[in-house]
């Protein structure tokens, strides 16, 4: 089974472009024996060359144990090992004198090193595990087949037979330090190439910060700017460090799913593709379909509240949305995963909004405990404060006047009504830390102005209500902070039609109940409807802020923004 | 807080069109006078018949006890209770001589009825419960009230304070037939409208079956067509009928990823816009993106396998995919839920078809036990055979030449590599049911041409490769089916780029491994993968088939077509 190089074929010589020709003269003729003899001389080395490498194969004790195995196999019944069960299992266990454990595992190779012709060292590695293995000339094993493992490429993918030992010292450049492989036998199921254009090792740092290109890492590894990453993504995405951000990414998505669920909320799956842009028509993307057009849904917000009017009384969805924002910023992406819930309340949207601080600290809880390995790998290279939540039932719920008010007294000029700018966002987190220790807050009863159209008004609002102002006062509506940048933004909705209508009429941005895209909407709340509010949740976001990444292109696999779509 | 009905204000009269006029004859004096007179009666009437309802109002002793609620309302403290929790603690408790039990909740209005003056009838429902409510009059209850009451329209949404009692009889139109509600309150919280285009209580019907226009049920209610079911889609789905439908949708998606998450899958979010059509450029939808173009995703295929290649060995995803295919038949939706799966083996792709294979009966037992009263409604509509399962671990997989043969043995004229046609497909499957007892099976070994560029030819293929004929043979690949129709579609996937580039250049359809859509693709395999399989499956069609839907839109919440893209 050992690798077969294909030997490469003499070059066919070029045939004459001339017409018929002289006979040679007497120094051609000399130089023709010349090459002649240099062309004999060159067969005679090869034809040795070929005969010793076909004596060393015929000789190489281990030919069937190394090589490259076919693309295709059976199952031969051989029971494959995973790292981390050996982890378990045997590395505290192994006593020094004690007799290897045979075992067969399929495995990245992270480093290969021949380190003399006896001898090569190789870490293999399954994600975050890897282990130390020893490829060393025996009577069973031969020196084409060390000199083999000594040169697989970094990234190849192989699988290994080997005896599980007690190394003299702990290893320390592995997860596993008390345990080693001797490999018995090594085929390489997929050779990587040899020269990667990004090293994962490169990519286990962080990101260049603002201004500081061409920076190296303390120990000397280059900083590697986040569009090399993205270029090279499915190399990045190898990284232990990506491993934990996916890892904690779908846990948030558990989590979230985990509480609802125990709660009955339903999962749902609203259309992407719309008839009319449905929530204000500037940042939607335009499909051609069929001999028509179709939108991408911005939020499944109308959706989900249809279905409150078809009474499914909670509903959850996940799933991708689409904007058509033409910001570079670190903060925007044109397709993030949004996190919707929706629910009927019975008194007070207060109810909905108790449930979704809940939700979300049970998401931040469960992101300490059961994600806590990856959040601390992800802090070792992203250097951020410890998350601080409050304690149980007590998160900061501020009226935004309050809010307001917090800002003024620390010197920021605002009006009352007007809504926060980022560095505003971010500065009242920073008061509310310090007031209140902790990083995650809402601010309620945002001013109706600065809110879409489906807003419930306050009690207040609705009863101080001015025909010359209409869009005056607060709204039942809620934004969630972390670390003072909004992940969450929700709100009691309007479940009366004619209300509804009339809301949308005077909205400071005013729309047609009647166009294509909202009168099914709007007709929905002719047919009952509860109240209802809900909130819908930037997946991206709560990644980046729990783990205080500079950006949040780096909590999305394959990120797109006006200037990316690729891979 | 009773509702106060406006008054409908008197017509203005009409202000003479024509020019200046003579003054009036005695004929139209006297017609002048007998108007006046007429008039001045009618405002004597009206007069005493406001006067009556301000007395009658005055009079009211539950004015306070009924009506309109304002659209916003604060928290009272005032708990509320589910109709399920109390059907479920005191349905067979309470006797028929124990003093009443004091009850709030929130519910839809299913029936009112005005049986005479002193008494209305009412049906609430929760959902699938319902329950019967008497309101009566009495020294605290008026008539005004009772007259208020059997006069909500159906599907208002209400508050309801009432003494829970031990009916007489049982009550044979609800579900909770031990208990009924004697009304001490009533407040509308949400008043539909009294005509709606649609019934609730006809949506509960089937659609009709094909060329059965017009038609009645056996209870003499209208056979709804599904057009006019999906132009009033809200109305729709509060059929119960429909939150089975969907409540066993959310719950393949529930035992999917359980099934999953508990093999340590992990969640991925791969991008549904694409910067080129990967796969295959005919059924591609195009998006307008800023000065570029971008395209939906007809399936994460080639990211989930881009995630393999970045280690992640197992992953998961549950999305909405695209296929712009202008196919107008029952099994065809242009956007559909994507249930995705792929994973890394060992040795042999058949690791990946068993864990599917598992997967699946996981779903259809989770199903059977977990959803079994939501399958068992929608089954009373539509009325099918139990859906037949295999013994664990008995599966049946046949060899594609297999299912040929016994297509053929059955009469079916049909070519060894030719594909199946959909009553090819439907023949097999019942030759299947009757020959190995089970509605669900696994078609194994498609022939090469017939399968996507990214397919692993099987080992006879590689071996007996023929450049002159570089599609024949089998591939590793393989469809699942449920009752004779396709629900998933996988294979093991090629893992090294030169082969891979070469397929793709000799595939029936060649594709170039340099284009923009494959380039990233074909390079994730030059940087070391594992072997993997993995498959795709249709959540609606899996939705449909279990439950003997005669149309997949029956399956989706806002069905896509070619021709529908609203509500």
């Amino acid at each position: 089974m050992a690798d077969q190089a294909q030997e490469s074929l003499p070059e066919r010589p070029k045939e004459g472009v001339e017409g018929e020709k002289k006979g040679p003269s007497k120094s051609e003729l000399k130089k023709m024996q010349k090459e002649k003899e240099k062309a004999e001389k060159a067969a005679k080395r090869a034809a040795e060359e070929a005969e010793r490498k076909k004596q060393e194969e015929a000789n190489d004790t281990s030919k069937e144990d190394y090589g490259q195995l076919p693309l295709v196999r059976q199952s031969s019944g051989v029971k494959h090992e995973k790292l981390a069960d050996l982890a378990e299992k045997y590395e505290t266990k192994l006593s020094a004198d004690e007799k290897g454990l045979e075992v067969v595992f399929r495995a990245t190779v992270e480093n290969a090193r021949k380190q003399s012709a006896k001898l090569s060292f190789l870490v293999f590695s399954q994600q975050s595990n890897t282990i130390q293995a020893v490829v060393a000339e025996s009577e069973k094993l031969s020196r084409q087949m060390v000199k083999f493992a000594g040169q697989i490429p970094t990234e190849s993918e192989v699988v290994v037979h080997g005896v599980l030992n007690k190394p003299r010292e702990p290893v320390q450049s592995t997860t596993i330090q008390n345990l080693e492989v001797h490999v018995t036998k090594i085929y390489v199921l997929c050779q990587a190439q040899s020269q990667l254009p990004l090293q994962v090792a490169d990519a286990e740092g962080r990101i260049p910060a603002e201004g500081e290109e061409n920076a190296v890492r303390e120990d000397g590894k280059p900083i590697v700017s986040l569009n090399t990453r993205l270029n090279n993504r499915t190399i990045d995405l190898k990284a232990n460090l990506n491993h934990a951000i996916f890892r904690i990414k779908a846990g948030v998505q558990k989590l979230f799913t985990e509480f609802l669920d125990q709660r009955d909320f339903i999962q749902i799956n609203t259309p992407r593709l719309l008839g009319a842009p449905s929530e204000g028509g500037s940042s939607v993307f335009e499909v051609k379909y069929f001999d028509s057009k179709a939108y991408l849904a911005q939020s499944p917000q109308l959706y989900k509240q249809m279905m409150i009017s078809s009474r499914y009384e909670k509903v959850m969805e996940i799933g991708p949305v689409f904007r058509a924002e033409n910001s570079n910023t670190a903060r925007h992406l044109t397709e993030f995963t949004g996190l919707d819930f929706e629910m009927a309340f019975d008194e007070d949207y207060h109810e909905v909004v108790s449930l979704a601080e809940e939700l979300m600290l049970y998401i931040f809880n469960g992101l300490r405990t059961r994600y806590k390995k990856e959040t601390d790998h992800v802090r070792t290279v992203y250097q951020v404060e410890e998350f601080k939540l409050p304690e149980a039932g007590k998160v900061p719920r501020l009226h935004f006047s309050e809010g307001i008010k917090m800002l003024r007294d620390a010197g920021v000029e605002i009006d009352d009504f007007e809504d926060l700018s980022t560095p505003q966002e971010k500065k009242l987190g920073a008061l509310v830390l310090e007031k209140y220790g902790t990083d995650f807050y809402v601010l309620d009863k945002y001013p109706l102005a600065i809110r879409p159209f489906y807003t419930m008004p306050s009690v207040e609002t609705q009863q101080k209500y001015d025909p010359a102002n209409p869009n005056a006062g607060y709204s039942n509506s809620y934004d969630f902070f972390m670390r003072g940048q909004e992940i969450m933004s929700g709100a009691q909705r309007i479940h009366d039609a004619t209300y509804l209508e009339k809301r949308m009429k005077e909205h400071v941005t005013p729309v047609d109940p009647k166009s294509d895209g909202l009168k099914d909407y709007v007709d929905c709340f002719r047919y009952g409807c509860p109240p209802h509010a809900g909130g819908g949740i930037g997946l991206e976001r709560i990644v980046m802020l729990w783990l205080g990444l500079p950006n949040v292109r780096l909590a999305s696999l394959f990120p797109r923004d006006p200037g990316r779509l690729m891979p």
